[in-house]
C-alpha cells in the first residue's frame, strides 16, 4: 500500500511511484508507437478504402466503461472484505486477550502464553495467504507443547486456533475460567474462525477468470484500434488523445486486477506485515510487555507491504 | 472454475479455453457472414433507399450495456452468494469438530462418526445441486445406524442434518455434552441449516426469466443488425468491429447465463467437487486420520468442477 | 415465475410467452403506427421546418436508461429481498420441527399439531399477501383450540404466531421442553415474526410512487417521439430500429414494475403456492406423514403461482 | 406517500397530483420561455457568431444523469433503511408484548399499561422526527407514574425506553418475569435502542451537502442553456424536447431530494402517522382492546402523512 | 459538516460556502484561462493542422464519468460507515448506562463514574482519530484510579475499553451485578470494541491510492485538453461550456477526495466534536446531572468541526 505523500496536489499529477503505471507503460508505449504509425500511413490506406470512424467507437468505449466500473466494484468489494476481515481479526483478539486478563488475574503466565498464540496466529495466516514460510515466526511465538503440533500440520492458522481452543479447555477444567466466560470466549475463537474461512475463501477463489479475460481483452484490443479510428479525425494530435483514452483504460483494468487478489505484495495490496506488526503492537501493550516492536516504515517509493 | 495459467499477460489475448468462448463461437461466426453480407449488399441496398445509421445503435448498445451491467452484477451476487455459503459451511463444520473434540477427548470413536456425518453433509449437498446421485457417497461415508433412513429419504441433506441433531441428543443423554455446549453446537448446526435453504433457493430461484429473455433477445437482435448499420461508415473494415463490437456483448451476456447458475459444471461455475474434497481433507487432518485424500487436478483446460 | 424450458438457445428469440411482451404488445403497436406515420408525413412536415434529430434523443435515451437501470436495481433488491424472506421462514419451520422433534420424543401427537400450525402460517401469509380469504387453508390445517381464535382475528398470520407462542409456552409448564431449548425455539418464532413483518413491509411499501410516475412518463413519450427523431436518418428503416428500441425500454420497464410487487399472480412473480406446497413437502416428510402432497405443475406457459 | 390509484396505466401519463411535479412547474415554465426565447433569437444571436451545439451537452448531460444516478441511490438508500427502521420497531414491539402476555398470564393490567408504553413510544418518535409536540399523545398513552418524568425530559423517546426498562425490571423483582426471559426481553428493548439511534441518524445527518448544491447546481443551468444548444438543430421542435429534457432531469433531481429525508411530510415522505396508527390497532388487537381506531384515508392526491 | 441554510432554493445556485467551491476555484480559474486562450489562437493552430474534435472527449468524458460514479460511491460508502459506527457508539452507551442505572440503583455514585467513563471514550477516540492531544479532555473526565494508566498508554481509547472492562468485573466481584447482566453488558463493551476497530480501519486504511492518482490526473488533464477540442465547435462560447463541464468533473472528484476521509475536519467531514457534545447531553441527561452542556454552534459558514 502507498502512503500518501505530503506534496499532495500538484506532484501527484506527475508522481512516477504508482506501480500501476510501470505495469501499463509497456502497453503505452506500444499504443504511442500504433498512434505514430497510424498518423504516417493515414494518406496511404485511406487510398485504399479502409476507413475507421470515431463513432463505432465511442459505442465500445462506454460500454467497455460500463464492464469495466463492474469489474471494479466486484474488485474493490474483495479489497474491502479482506481488509474488514483483518479489522475484525485486531477486534476479536484485543477482546479475547481483555478477557482473559479479567479472568486470570492472578495467573500473568498463562495471559502471556494465551498471549502470543494470538500473535502468532496473524503471523501465521499472513504466510498461509502468501504462501510463504511461516516456520520462523512459529518458532519465535508458540511456545511449547504447541509448537511441535503446529509445525507437523500442513494447516498450520486453522491448527493454531486448535490450540486455542485447547488452551482455553484447560483453564476451563483448572476452574479458571466459568462456563458463561467460556462460551464467551469460545464465540470470540468462533469469530477467528470466521476470519480463517473468509480469507481462505477469497485467497482461493478469484473472480470468475472469464471476467478478466473478457474485459482484458476488449481492453487492449480497443486501444490498439483506437489510434486508427482517431486518425481522420485527429491528424497529428492523434498519439496525444490515443495515449491519453487508453491510458485511463489500461490502468483502471491493472489497477482492478490488482485489488482483485488483495493478499499480494504488489503496491496497493494489504500492507499485512505491517497490520501483523500492529496487532504485536497492541497486544502486547494490553500484555504490558515493553518496549513494543517498531512499526514498519514505508520505502522509497512510500510503499508497506 | 478455471485455474489461472503461470503465462499471463500476452498469452491471454490468444487463450482459446473460455468456455465462453466456444458457446459464442457460432453466434459469432454468424456475425462474421452477416459482415460480409452487409459489405457486399451494400452497393445494392443503398440504391433501394433502405439505410441503417450508426447514431440510433449508439444509444441502443449503450442502453443494452446499462442493463447488462445490472445482469452482470445480479449473476454475479448470486455466484458470490454461493461461494460465501459453501465458505460458511467449512467454516461451521470445522467448529463442529472442534468442540466435539474438546468435549469427547475420551471418545475418539464417536467423534470420527460424527466427522464422518458432517462431511457426508457436503457431498451430499453436492450431488443435490447437481441432482447427480449420491448414494455412493453416503454408502462411503455414512455409518449405521444412520445410513438407512439417509438412503430412504427424498431430501438427503435434510436428513444428515436431522441425524447430525440426533447425535448430538444423544450425546446429551448420555452427559457427554453439558447443556450449554449443546446449545453452541445446536447454532452450529442451525447455522448449517440455513446454508442448506440458502443453496436451495439459489438453485430453485433463477433470476427471474423475463431478464434474460429481454436481454437475450436486444443483445441477439442488436449484433445481427449492427453490421448494416455500421457498413455506410466502415466500407470494408465493417467485419472487423462488428465482430469486436459482438464478441463483448455477446461474451458478458453468455457469462453472466452461466453464473446465474454457480453449481452447475461449466468452467465458470463453482468447483464444487474440489471444495467437497478439500473439506475432507481439512476434516480428517483435524480428526489425525491420515493420508488425506488428494486435491483433485485441473484438466488440460485448467478446469476444475 | 417461469419455468425455464427445455429448448433454450434459438427458441428464446421467438418464445412469445412471457408475460411482460403481452403487456406491452399494445405499446408496440401504437409505436408500430407511430413510425409509419412519421415515414409517410417525413416528406411533408419537412417541408414545414419541422425537424427532430438524434442527438438530442440519443443523450435522452442514455439518460432515461440510467435511471431505469436504477429502478430495476431496486425492483430486483424488492424481489430477493421478498424470496430470501420466504427461504429463511422454511428455513425457521425445519429448525422448530427438528427442535420440537428431539425434545418430544414420546409425545409424536404433539410434535404433529406444532407441524400443522407451523405449515398454516405459510399459507395464511401466502393469503394475507395475496389479499385472499385463507378460511379454507386454515380449517384444514389448523387444530382447535387455535382454530377459533384464529378465525376470529383480523391479523391471522400474526395470531398463528401467538398460537405457536402458546403451545410453546404449555409445553414448557408441562416440562417437556427445558428452559434453554424454549430459549432457542423462541428466538427462532421471532425470527417468523422478522419474516411475517419485513413480507407486510415490502407489501405494504411500494417503491416511491413518483419514481415509477416519472419514469414511465418519459419511458413512453421518448418511445412516442423516437420515430420522428429516427425518420431523417432512416427513412423506411424507422419502423424496425424505432419498435426495436421502444421494445428494449418497454420491456424493461414493464418488467420492473412487475417485480417490484413480488407477492402477485404475475408470470415473474414468487410463486407463493408452490412454496407453500414445498413446505408441506418438507415438514411432512420430516414428521413421517407420507404420503407428501404433489408439488403443482407448470402451466401451458410454464408458469407457476 | 401516495396511494396507488386503481386506474393505472393511462391515467398516469396524465396525472398531476405528483407533488414533485407542483414543485418543477415553475422551472419547466421557466425553460420553456428560454427556449422560446431561444427559438426567437436564433437568427439574431448567429450573425454575432455565438454557437452552442448538441456534442458537449450531450457529453454533459450523460455526466450529469450517471452523478444522478448515483445520488438517486443514496436517496432511496435512506428512504428504505428508514422504513425497515419503523418495520424493525413494530416486530419487536409485538415481540415485546407476545412475550409479555405469555409471562404474565394472570396481570392483564400490567400488560395493559406495558402495551400503552409501546405505543406511545411510536408516537413520541413520530413527533421527535418530525419537531412537532407530542405532549397531546402522551398525555392520553403513558400511564402514571412515568408520564410525569417522560413530559419533563428533552428526550421524550429515548426516556420511554427508559421507562419500559423500569417496568421489566420491577416485574423481575416481583418475580413475574423469569432471569432468562428478562435477557430476551431486554434483547428487544436493546433493538428498539438500536431504532431511536437509527432514526436519529438518518434525521441528523444529511447527505452531504455538497452533493446536492453541485448536483442542483449542474442540473439548473444544464437544464438553462440546453435550449440554446438544441435550437441550432431542432429549431421549432426546441420548446418540446427542451421541456422534456429539463423535465426528466429537475423532477428526479427534486425526487431524490424529497427521499432524502424520508421523516418529512411530503407526498413522497414515509407516512408515519398511518404507521403509528397501525401499530396501535396491531397492539391493541393482540391485547384484545376492542374496537380498534381507524386507519387514517388518504387525502384527494392519494395522499397519507 | 454545512447546516443547511433556511434559503433554500434560489440561492443555493449562488452560495459560496461551499469548501469544495474554494478548493477548486484555481483549477476553474485555470481552465477559464485555458478556453480563452484557445479561442484566441483558434485561427493560429487551425492552420498547423492541429485539430482536436469533441468525439474522443465524449468517450472519454462518460468513462470518466463512469469511474468518478464509482469512486464517489465508494467515498460515500466509507462516510456512511463512519457515520454509523458514531452512531451505534452512542446507542451502546445508552444501553450500558441504561443497564448500569438498573443494576445499581443505590449507588448512583459509581453509576456516575461509569458515566464519565463512557464520555471519556467518546472525546478520546474523537482526539485519536484527528490526531490531537486528548490529555485535556482526559483530565477533566476520567477519575482516579484509572486516569494515571490511561494518560501512561499510547492506544488510550482502546485503554478506555480496558477501564470500563474493569469497572464491570469489580462491580461483579462486589456482587452488585449478576452473571447473566454482566455477560450482557460486556457484549455492549465488545461492540464498542468493534466501533474502535472499525474506525481505526478507515482512518488507517485509505481507498487504494491508485484510484485518487487515476482519477485525479485523467479529470485534470481531461479539463486542460477540454477547450481545444470544444474551440472548433463553440467559438466564443468556449469558455462558458468549458468551466461548467470542468466545474461538474472537478467539484465530484474534489468532494469524494473529501468524503475519503470522513474524520478530518473539512466542511463535509462528520462534525466529531458536536457528536461528542451530543453524546455528553444525552448521557447527562439519562444520569440527571443539570445543567447540560450546550450544543455547538455551526459557524458563519454553517459549518460544525
Amino acid at each position: 500500500m502507498i502512503v500518501r505523500p505530503l506534496q499532495h496536489w500538484f506532484p501527484r499529477l506527475f508522481s512516477w511511484h504508482g506501480a500501476v503505471l510501470s505495469k501499463i507503460m509497456f502497453r503505452l508505449s506500444l499504443n504511442l508507437m500504433m498512434s505514430i504509425f497510424a498518423v504516417i500511413c493515414f494518406q496511404w490506406y485511406e487510398t485504399l478504402g479502409i476507413r475507421l470512424t470515431t463513432a463505432p467507437f465511442s459505442l465500445l468505449g462506454v460500454a467497455i466503461a460500463i464492464f469495466l466500473g463492474f469489474r471494479n466494484s466486484a474488485s474493490y468489494a474483495r479489497f474491502v472484505e479482506a481488509r474488514t476481515l483483518w479489522g475484525s481479526l485486531l477486534i476479536a483478539q484485543r477482546s479475547l486477550l481483555r478477557q482473559a486478563k479479567g479472568a486470570l488475574r492472578n495467573d500473568p503466565l498463562e495471559v502471556s502464553r494465551f498471549c502470543t498464540l494470538l500473535m502468532a496466529f496473524s503471523w501465521s495466516l499472513k504466510h498461509q495467504l502468501r504462501a510463504t514460510d511461516d516456520s520462523e515466526d512459529i518458532q519465535r511465538l508458540v511456545p511449547e507443547p504447541y509448537r511441535a503440533q503446529v509445525l507437523a500440520s500442513p494447516f498450520r492458522a486453522n491448527r493454531l486456533l486448535l490450540c486455542l481452543g485447547c488452551w482455553l479447555a484447560d483453564r476451563r477444567e483448572e476452574g479458571a475460567i466459568s462456563d458463561l466466560l467460556y462460551n464467551a470466549m469460545d464465540s470470540n475463537l468462533n469469530e477467528m474462525a470466521h476470519i480463517l474461512g473468509g480469507c481462505e475463501r477469497i485467497s482461493s477463489t478469484p473472480i470468475p477468470f472469464a471476467y478478466s479475460l473478457i474485459l482484458h481483452r476488449t481492453v487492449y484490443l480497443f486501444c490498439t484500434l483506437l489510434p486508427f479510428a482517431l486518425v481522420a479525425d485527429l491528424h497529428a494530435m492523434t498519439p496525444l488523445v490515443s495515449v491519453f483514452i487508453s491510458y485511463t483504460f489500461l490502468s483502471l483494468e491493472s489497477l482492478a486486477e490488482e485489488l482483485e487478489e488483495p493478499f499480494g505484495i504488489a503496491a496497493n495490496d494489504l500492507p499485512l506485515n505491517a497490520l501483523c506488526t500492529a496487532t504485536e503492537r497492541l497486544l502486547k501493550e494490553m500484555d504490558d510487555r515493553l518496549p513494543l516492536p517498531a512499526m514498519p516504515k514505508p520505502d522509497a517509493r512510500f510503499n508497506l507491504v
